[in-house]
């Protein structure tokens, strides 16, 4: 078999992530790291015997052995990439969200299309085996007509005025933060998991420490709970730090969701419930393998993820046995799985595309409008 | 020891419920039950040696001897009973929500005020000891600045159109049913557990079954789940099944909620969670011993109610030690002894006051009104 | 209706327990409080307009009127008061353990069926909701063949040496004071939930504190944890704080069991789980209205107490609507109905009676026994 | 850097854990692949570019270039296989249990000393953060005096007499198989979380299928579930599918025990709860980022796991940022690095070495021996 040769942009939290992932991944040789620091890029490389490392990612499109890349860096540095990288004719996965703004989202969805390239926007929950199984529960019809869906997606890592990263500040992050970093999976999996969309919402924003003590060294992701006292900037901040969204998915469906990077206690907490006419289905991703059905009739029933119990549309999600637990980095495995088979085939991706990254955007503006007029706002529809 | 004599009006799930309790409270003794079917009211007072039975509230707000009267009837009798009973000079305890208008609700409250009397409307949940618990943190500072409160209410016996209950007759219930019947004290302990105010909102309301079947004859609260097949009337439904409301309490603080009778799985799911700057705390009904603390920098903490862990202001809501578990009813017991302490003192009530109620009304219309402009409304300030 | 008149012997932690079940219960009046302290007993008395109080059992004993007595007092009092009251014609509940000595608890029951008396011992675990749906989802068939028992009762009360209750002292409690004490429940919803029998165990008991500081004045059971210092006694200390026995019921069917004091952060943690070829059931007293039901083929179930949701063989113990939570206070409440409904009529006790009591003893003599001779030992069996 | 090259024997479901998890491993290169099925082995090789199989796992020995080698084959074949592998001068990982005796294990122990070689056998779950986490605060003293420690390992894959896998027949598996395949691994993490060794125990083994209906053609681990009727035998089974064991750690801690591959509902349920004189810990595999701690003073805490939150030594075995699960799989990706760290350095082993396992084979040679005898039986001290 011949290896899918990749590279990776981005040498941080999610760089490394997609580096051992890729590892993983069936057929799959990364080829290349490429990170603005250079040392960076060599350490992570080697470990894993990735042959090439660059601090220019042009340089790494100009290889005709690499099929496809890993775009891990700032928000603000998306879209240029994949625009490159797809005029240079490699598929590419991108990290959410896709861009910072919808018109730099739709441009490449449609330069995506012409180049006739895969492409994909790294919605990893999709790819928890019990999410997979909402979804074909749901698509069973067993949960019957969807009338409710609520949820939240709340973290406390930027608690306090102390906390600083890269995603704080507007010009490397866009202009919103938390709907943006978070929110944006949570939307995704509604509109995933139900089938539906979301059509208008009217939503709150607010931004609890306007000023940050911002630290002169860079920070990576979540590492800012690790750090002692620092040197310190008193830097204003724009972007926001908590969303609430009150939200309508058509004529029937009602929903409900926040997003916070300030909730004590709460590490990684989305946790999304919809409910039907049927049965219900909820589940929390502080713990992944378990899902909860809701019945109106019956005791509720809690699924210990099991590969036996799954509906067969979910069943190639779990790699591991019952109660084995499969995590963050396996969503990793399962996505990458999907995204490198579809190279090799003609088939329907099995994964969020940019034109769902695109969506994302879209959501996003009608939130930013929506909290700026103070008004409901309607949701563009998706027109296929 | 004098007892004090107390009259229950109301024979069906909740006059039942503050019966028992009033036995259960001490120096009160249940002098009558009222009912508008003789018979239930008879087999109400005879297991429980209540001396008199009448189909007549006002010929029992004639009995000198009365002090007191709990009002269990349906919504809409709560105004007249209300008013009738503070004007025999009755000291009154009425379930939630007070009247089904704000103009009503405040003229019981001016009312009980002028005539000097104790009156309080039973939003019992306040009484788990780890609610109080919630309550006394806060008031220490040990959750610091309230940035969100989030949650739910979310029950299933409404789900089916075949379900039926005064609740959803809008002339026996009031214009809101969801909201008024479970919104309301979701409600009432954001504004008691956090000491702040809603001060504007953003609602959406929605009613799934615009026509539901209603039986020939009367169906007790909840009673409808056990009912086979019946003979039923389609009905018109002007009642929200589900509603749900992002909210501001002033500058800084942000909050959401929902509320639903037609979520499949959820029996009785009053989930309420409140984040501060320096420690969270959630609280779920179906759990009720249980106390969430969440923190950034340490474990969270989960309490199991235990008398030895409560802080001084909350021990006295806990009758039992740790782990033997306080349910439903002990929260009524809770509440009538400090309403009934307080008839024999001047000391500041330790219950929710008519005043209260009337407070949720004007929340209420302010939902209603929002949801019908599709706009954000701002809710009347309390003034003192 | 003529109510039936009773008293309470004890004004501890239980007898007040038993005393406010007691007025929740149809048809029934408490006319006398016992009590060693006279002001204990007329506090007690007065609050729930109980007309009498004593400090001596027997001259209550005399009373005509007086049909059932409740004794709530230390252990090794137990026997005399149910000697003597069985002799006088009254029908007992006993709170458990029955007596000290298997003899003493085998001429108890000999007594009360001479004396054609209901008589029952207070293992009040039997009346949660789920656990009565975990009995009769066993009797159903649901759970096949019973291959597995296992779970604990574990507390943390006297994890200190500083900490003290007359359960301590040998002398008041009998010789085992964990596995009397609490253990005595586990076996009790062990062979009451399986239908089938111990009939061999291993086991082993340790006393972590040989000697505890005993306060000068008597503490009330629970009680020390709400203590500051006092004047101590260094006491010798010949009670188990912990046992732990593995055990079998007939030639298929294993368990195995640990009843703690001194487990730090369990309030009262009581588990059990029945695993059967079919399907599994497992309970927590700490969340009691949630049962677990185990399958292989398809998820597993978790039920919020509904009475819409129980077998109709259970659905009784419920008095509540789904998820309105009812507790330890509820359970007595429970079983006093079925108590006193036995008294008037010549239906089969649907209650534990002096003979459960009597095989409490029994498994407990076993127990001793297989800790002093490091053997497994036969428990007797049960004879019709 | 120069890689390690190292094999992997054996292409079941534990080939594929120990394959996925060594492409993770800086620095590591898995070069040969060995299976009976020549198929088998080439399919698992060529997606990870492995560049050589062989059926015959001495050929591989002879590659010079091969410094270590996975052995993941059924039980029977580990003492063989690890013996030639030491002769041949390659470091050792061994899948649990090492060998199928006692004095097996002690000649691979002696073997693995006198060669200078690394060796480990794998229980991966001391890996988990949490669990680290564990240990580090019993070190730290935090939970005081150890008083009881207590649990269970729980499956369900072989609850039907129609499931089958070759750890069901003794001369594949050995001697003992649920105590050996899954107890071993409690009896690890009790002895390595609390730093004690058991001392004496008393054991009782079941074997409720004393025949099985064994399938014609071999089913990979756990893939029993997944299978249709099939062409079976029946076959008698002379290995234990539940143990429960009592047991002493010295004079003062005790402890209990229970493995069961038939407890419908449990997919992997191992519990471990450790009880001091200051505090406790438990912990559920089924929630691996998930530590309880117990208090008796104030309330207990849940920890989600976060690097932040963790004690120094425990922080290097999470590799992701709060809220992002680890899994099973990651568990050996911590182990392996540890492991080939220790190749290249001197320093002490961070993993279950060959005296680890071989401490397993005799609490298993104690337990298999307690339960012929029906008597308390002493484990073999540990001498240094």
């Amino acid at each position: 078999m011949k290896p899918i040769r990749t590279a990776i942009f981005g040498t941080g939290f999610m760089g490394r992530v997609h580096l051992e992932a890729g590892r993983r991944t069936e057929g799959v040789e990364v080829a290349a790291v490429v990170g603005r620091n250079e040392d960076a890029a060599r350490r992570l490389a080697t470990g894993f015997f990735v042959p090439s490392t660059n601090t220019d990612y042009r340089e790494v499109l100009r290889d005709k052995n690499i099929e496809a890349v890993h775009i891990c860096t700032p928000n603000a540095q998306h879209f240029s990439m994949a625009k490159d990288a797809l005029e240079s004719g490699k598929h590419v996965l991108c990290e959410k969200p896709l861009t910072t703004s919808v018109a730099e989202s739709e441009e490449l969805v449609a330069l995506a299309s012409r180049q006739g390239l895969r492409n994909c926007v790294c919605h990893n929950l999709r790819y928890y085996p019990v999410v997979q199984q909402m979804r074909r529960l749901r698509e069973a019809g067993e949960l019957g007509e969807i009338l409710v869906v609520q949820g939240t997606y709340s973290q406390d890592w930027l608690l306090y005025d102390t906390d600083w990263n890269w995603r704080v500040d507007s010009k490397a992050g866009g202009p919103s933060r938390c709907m943006a970093d978070i929110g944006s999976h949570w939307f995704d999996l509604a509109e995933h998991l139900t089938g539906l969309r979301v059509t208008s919402l009217s939503a709150d924003l607010q931004t609890f420490h306007r000023v940050r003590k911002q630290p002169k060294h860079s920070v990576e992701t979540f590492a800012n709970k690790m750090m002692g006292p620092k040197d310190y900037v008193e830097t204003p901040v724009d972007t926001e730090d908590f969303g609430s969204v009150v939200f309508q998915m058509g004529n029937r469906t009602r929903g409900s969701m926040t997003a916070s990077q300030v909730s004590a206690g709460r590490k990684n907490n989305f946790r999304m419930e919809i409910y039907g006419s049927k049965a219900s289905v909820a589940w929390d991703q502080e713990r992944p393998d378990e899902l909860w059905v809701g019945h109106r009739d019956t005791g509720n029933a809690v699924f210990v993820k099991d590969p036996s119990l799954l509906l067969p549309g979910a069943r190639s999600y779990a790699d591991l046995p019952g109660g084995h637990s499969e995590g963050y980095d396996d969503t990793f495995k399962q996505l990458f799985r999907r995204f490198y088979a579809s190279i090799a085939s003609s088939g329907t991706p099995e994964y969020p595309q940019f034109v769902d990254g695109s969506r994302q955007l879209k959501i996003l503006n009608s939130v930013l409008e929506s909290h700026r007029t103070r008004r409901w706002v309607d949701v563009p529809p998706v027109t296929s």
